[in-house]
């Protein structure tokens, strides 16, 4: 009897637990479709997107837009009814391009053609009243340069194309972006004067990209500038013919005094557990061309709609929610590390865990998923959550890269569930770190739909993180 | 000792099944990688796409171009190495816009204010020499002029949106078109003279949508345009305001005589069941303003370049391939009645079995995955194959509709098993039917992994399905 009584007992409790969650599935899959059907209703994040990129546009750390651009957020975090709203401070670096950046290339019997060029940003301006002008040597690879003697006094060209096998675009664009890293350390090693890169992007138009670059010490600093996909290929062959061509370069450009600026902070207060603090953001700064729409005004966008759309649909957090605004993503990641900083402060005080972070920083285009950088024992409760989005078309639950502003924050002691929006890539790098990254390239239901499935994957990562209590 | 030797066959055979299955899979998986890398690295349908738009533009069945790109698509499969290419002739209606269509508001008071508008396919033109002008009634629904008495004379506006909630934009095109289709029956059936659709997009622009619309025998034919959503928005806060402003419009379009033309097919004759015929195509006919870039010039080229791609991997189809560019699909599908009408005398002869149909006509975007509309024991091995896309981001395999143009194969005795390419569609219905739907507006790599995904789908069909014999 007692036998069966058990039995019974664990079939209910079995029962229960199913039922439990079942219902838990429910309210899960209710409250989400509740964001989305606000966003595609009454969502204000396109309108948001246009007031950051035509009110105030390009924003690179350290310039008066990037300070308006601080306020704007701020406001917008008031508007929403965050908790408390505040600036972190950063001293950033200031950099510009000034005038623009000019080249043409000498055909040896004296044909002239103007090439699409614009500085990498943080490289050093060409000599003042004389431009720089030398013959070409075109490599694919900075691995080519080495031991070289023939580079002395030269313009190098690096035209390694991002490999268009790759579905992942980044991927592709990771593959080829050691060329405008560190194109100028290796050319200036072998005693080249200048520095042309073929510009990171699948599409042969004639928009430059620009793009961080490094210097290294005891090395000279050489100006280095990209150059079109069109311009490269069209040089390249060139220069088959005509090995002596020489390339003439003008660049204004020139590094300032670093300046105090900082990451945009709208906090909510955890109800349950406010010492347990999710972070969820993007990046305020862009590059100093175009208008930083998709890289990263949508990420931007993305984290304050979050904020509004918790309150519209009434979701309150259990733990205390910061929606960031990074500062200074592009050239240094001082945002970033500032952050991780603070919040390692914190954590070894014993005043907050940061339990969870989430970056957008990959467009505004059509969402497909979320890359997951957590602990192996977090990975099963993030696939749990995967079978929710599909009816959004999100399927991509995959391992990786969750973003370079929350990257610092993965070295705490306490390493938090990280995940990265991931939105469809193909077409990412025909903007990015161009004049063309506009207001006019990012698509109203798309960014919707970015922002909706960050806003979802937050609820779920509040509700369902397992508390350190 | 039997028993034991029976027990250690059993292991080799279920071992030897996995071993199979796993080769399987591995040649599956790198034929996909091949087709892919061909049509990323050498692909020649963003050109063909190019040829098709520019070359031709727009292409409404009956008219010089459609013509002309029925010549165009037998070139270029002959160029590409099809069995035989030839025209299936069928007859087409022939209806043009002529003059662009004006249409005005009259508020009271004199105020004049132009609107975007163009006429919808099939409509009559207004009177000659004489517009009609009258008052404006504004439904959001067909059902709301059931009964009504004053409508007599007057002008109706359908103005109800496609709805913003539904991830799917399809199906918000689906639950709004019968404003279009039936629109100017269920007017002119209480009196309406004219009638006005609210454009069929998310988007709210001043571009007005075509597409085709009805009418009834017995029901007075009325004049019908598609005018742009804010010219909508605008005449419904204008109509609240002032409910007996005017409005005056002008269409030239007519209905002309029949005219013979055809489906364009290329045929590769199968190497092991050369009666079992797998079909693949998308419509060549267009709307008749654009260039019909994504509306179906995509699916136009998606399918040429899967000859292309199956000639250069090296992959000799088992099945007679019978790749078709449809006729007539968007004003009276007589196109793909007419295919399926040959396939059933085949069938019915002994001569043919169609054993499996894919449509490409939702667009050039970032392919999502695939529709099935099979019988159930397809099913199967349908999600068989899901995990070969996964590198491809392709997670879409669901049950659902495969296109229009294949459609009436399913009523054949051997129902075939019919697959739907599925790009992501949040961008469709900005340029469905409109003069936007251009050659600029396909981005080149997504169009790339729409023919790879679609010759993937087809090379598994005719590999996997089970032969009829």
């Amino acid at each position: 009897m007692k036998k069966y009584i058990a039995c019974v007992c664990l079939v209910f409790l079995a029962l229960g637990g199913v039922i439990a969650q079942t219902n838990t599935y429910k309210q899960d899959s209710t409250l989400i479709r509740e964001i989305y059907t606000e966003v595609l209703s009454n969502g204000e994040i396109y309108e948001n997107l246009r007031s950051l990129t035509k009110g105030i546009g390009h924003r690179l750390s350290g310039s008066y837009q990037a300070e308006r651009a601080m306020h704007w957020g701020a406001d917008l975090f008031r508007k929403y009814g965050a908790d408390s709203v505040f600036f972190m401070p950063v001293t950033v670096p200031s950099w510009s391009r000034n005038e623009v950046a000019v080249a043409s290339a000498y055909l040896t019997g004296g044909k002239k053609v103007d090439l699409h060029i614009t500085a990498l940003g943080g490289s050093v301006q060409t000599p003042k009243d004389s431009p720089i002008k030398a013959e070409l040597v075109i490599v694919k690879h900075i691995d080519e340069l080495k031991g070289r003697k023939d580079v002395e006094g030269k313009i190098v060209l690096f035209n390694r194309p991002m490999d268009p096998v790759l579905i992942n675009t980044g991927a592709a664009y990771g593959g080829a972006n050691d060329q405008r890293t560190y194109g100028a350390i290796e050319a200036a090693k072998v005693g080249a004067i200048g520095v042309l890169v073929r510009s990171l992007t699948h599409s042969l138009d004639t928009v430059p990209h620009t793009g961080a670059m490094r210097y290294e010490k005891g090395i000279p600093r050489i100006p280095a500038a990209a150059i079109s996909t069109v311009d490269a290929r069209m040089l390249a062959r060139f220069h088959k013919e005509d090995p002596s061509l020489e390339i003439e370069m003008t660049m204004n450009c020139r590094k300032y005094h670093d300046v105090e600026q900082g990451n945009v902070i709208g906090e909510w207060t955890g109800s349950e557990y406010p010492n347990e603090v999710i972070t969820l953001g993007g990046h305020l700064d862009s590059w100093d061309i175009g208008e930083g729409a998709h890289d990263d005004g949508a990420g931007v966008v993305h984290t304050i709609e979050t904020l509004r759309l918790f309150k519209e649909v009434g979701y309150t957090p259990k733990r205390t929610i910061r929606f960031v605004l990074f500062i200074n993503e592009e050239n240094g990641n001082r945002g970033g590390k500032e952050y991780a900083r603070l919040a390692g402060e914190e954590l070894e005080k014993g005043e907050k865990i940061y339990v969870a972070a989430m970056e957008s920083d990959a467009g505004g285009f059509s969402p497909r998923g979320f890359n997951l950088d957590a602990a192996d024992q977090h990975y099963d409760l993030f696939k749990s959550w995967e079978k929710l989005f599909e009816p959004y078309n999100l399927f991509h639950f995959k391992r990786g890269w969750a973003g370079v502003d929350i990257g610092p924050l993965k070295k705490l002691e306490h390493r938090p569930f990280m995940v990265g929006l991931v939105p469809d890539g193909q077409r990412y790098f025909d903007f990015h770190h161009t004049a063309n990254d506009t207001f006019e390239n990012v698509h109203k239901r798309e960014l919707e739909l970015g922002a909706a499935a960050m806003a979802s994957m937050i609820f779920l990562i509040d509700k369902h993180l397992p508390t350190t209590k």
